[in-house]
């Protein structure tokens, strides 16, 4: 993989927002109320200087936050989140400049497992850490241990079930410390999710949703009519619940954005909501999501099934041909299918969509076993992994 | 990639049904006619010897025939057609026992390419010839001329616009006679489509379907309701159009023989259609498509309008990151989507079944532009390329 450079992952920088698409771009200045009456904004810049601007009407997308824990040693040099541009660039310059042999990943989330693999992939030692004894709950057990099994084989250390208690300096290194466990390294990354900015909105005495983060309609518009949410900042309705939900993600956020313009500009563009897909790599596998997991759609009042398949990624003589795992939930009730989950080690990423777009026509498992889907040798079986899993979840309902 | 024998696509070999599966299996029978009143079957042997068998219900599952043209030179040694794996094993031994340099292949469909692929993975000279000057007239043209050039880059000849009148015997080797072009090369494939195998059905006074398909209803019961027929002998319904339509794939083959096995033994097992949805390898691309193309879809009677996208098959900084085109085609009198058709050299196969299962939900543009599809940087861009063109066909609708 040829070396990339991290400032290659901006699209679009300062200067273009200024000179090019003249917008009044305010860096350095931290908003802190919000006036709703008078419609203004106002607070502090770096400088110290106060300000206050008026709005016709006002967009909040100040995203969300790593998570850090209130525990000692967070603060210690080589404890870093993984969030933000200048997170990735910290992480970057401290490999250069400490010869980093073993890192401890706090949390196994889609970004800590991302990082993993990142981390592996330099031939650094991974240990990752978390308070669950279970490994990515969401997904169908089987699948999950077919996951961390993929890990453990590759030397990464993985301890669920040890909640972390601090963390100390150690010699030239670092000390994680658990009641039952010690474990050490020459970095920590902390990993362990993300949450809402919302303070400001909150302040401003606007809705406030699914887990602090801001309240907003389809069309992305707080309790205030004049003030919109955008982003990882704002929650959204789940297309399978129809009930509101928090699920930060990039396409979700940058939709939201593109809708807030439009409806600013005075089209009415209503989102329908989202569906909770997501793929990430990890190591050799790829492991997708859609929709609501076994113990979700249980929370949610549905009397969900779930069946999990092995299929084969190819045709059965192709060469390459490897297991993909896909696991089917469809509700014993309606017969609605209503999640689905996938693990392999190719052809898992771009295969998740098509149950995807079944969750937004809200389609029964008989109906997806119904569709035609793509068939060639070097890139599946005649029956679509999911189609058998959709089968196979059938004769449960 | 490791040789594979051609025995390894043998799923079920005649053994297995007679022994394992009680099958009263009987090969080397020719059945010539259906006595629909009397129910039975009669035929002969291939030794010549009559016979007649009863039934209760029958099942059709005749297959389709390799189209060869009724020209000279056709039944020449070294001009072969591609449909059954007796012409795999006889390919193969050809190409074994004579020292194949160079191929004609007669067609340009998806057999013709994909055996274009394997010869040229065998690195044997391949041209390739048919009479209509459009190369892969279903697909959007600037789409069909990428796929062209990385032909024609790889030292494909392609022959678009020539009818074949003749094949000769010429020294060693084959001449491909066209009124204004001479092709020679060791062997000739010809691949221009296949039919369906309706004569029996014909005879028997069953009601005949699309492109001379048997017709069935969609529990794939002919015109006589004790007689069934599936596979690429029947036809079926296209879920855009809702119209009869013959679309000789696998899958359908496939799911139509389950389907008629559950409606014998009392079940009533009822197939919604087909989408069309197709996709196979050419060299370096991968080419894809569900739904009606733009010309099908005016003779349905739509109002379509396609537009055609160029996006990242991963995220834009992210290494190995392609270009994939990306054609869709909605009607403007009722918003609906009507098709996709992809092409790239990764990332294609699996993004087809998103708008296959879209097809099957009726969904319009706009309501495909608002699904969640997975996004992570190794598989895709933040909106998956078919998102993409959904929001830019929506702009034209």
């Amino acid at each position: 993989m040829p070396e990339r450079d991290i400032e290659d992952l901006v699209v679009r920088p300062a200067q273009v927002f200024r000179d090019k698409q003249g917008i009044n771009l305010l860096t350095g200045h931290c908003a802190e109320n919000i006036d709703s009456g008078k419609q203004t904004v106002s607070g502090v810049t770096l400088e110290g200087d106060p300000f206050e601007l008026p709005y016709d009407r006002l967009l909040i997308a100040t995203g969300s936050s790593a998570v850090l824990p209130d525990l000692a040693g967070f603060d210690l040099p080589g404890v870093m989140v993984v969030k933000t541009l200048e997170d990735g660039r910290k992480i970057k310059s401290y490999l250069k400049n400490n010869r980093v042999k073993k890192t401890i990943i706090i949390g196994m989330g889609y970004i800590a497992l991302e990082m993993c693999e990142s981390l592996v992939g330099l031939n650094i030692e991974v240990d990752m850490v978390k308070p669950n004894p279970v490994f990515m709950p969401w997904l169908e057990p089987s699948m999950a241990q077919a996951v961390r099994q993929g890990l453990v084989a590759k030397g990464v250390g993985v301890y669920a079930g040890h909640p972390v208690e601090r963390i100390k300096r150690s010699g030239d290194g670092l000390k994680v410390i658990c009641p039952d466990l010690t474990l050490t390294a020459d970095m920590v990354l902390v990993g362990i999710g993300v949450k809402p900015c919302s303070r400001i909105a909150e302040t401003a005495g606007l809705s406030i949703g699914v887990q602090k983060s801001i309240a907003v309609d389809r069309n992305l518009r707080t309790s205030d009519k004049n003030i919109y949410a955008a982003g990882d900042c704002a929650d959204a309705y789940h297309v399978v619940t129809a009930e509101k939900t928090w699920i930060p993600l990039a396409l979700r956020a940058n939709r939201s954005g593109w809708a807030v313009a439009d409806n600013v500009c005075g089209k009415d563009v209503s989102l329908e909501g989202v569906a909770g897909t997501a793929v990430f790599r990890v190591l050799d596998f790829e492991v997708a999501r859609t929709g609501l997991s076994l113990s979700e759609a249980e929370k949610s009042g549905f009397e969900p099934v779930e069946n999990m398949i092995k299929s084969g990624s190819k045709a059965h003589a192709y060469p390459g041909n490897t297991i993909i795992m896909v696991n089917m939930i469809g509700d014993k009730r309606s017969g609605r299918l209503l999640g689905a989950q996938m693990v392999g080690t190719e052809g898992v990423a771009h295969r998740i969509n098509a149950p995807a777009v079944a969750l937004h026509s809200r389609m029964t498992v008989a109906q997806y076993c119904q569709t035609d889907l793509a068939y060639a040798p070097p890139f599946g079986p005649t029956w679509d992994p999911t189609l058998t899993a959709a089968n196979q979840l059938l004769k449960k309902l």
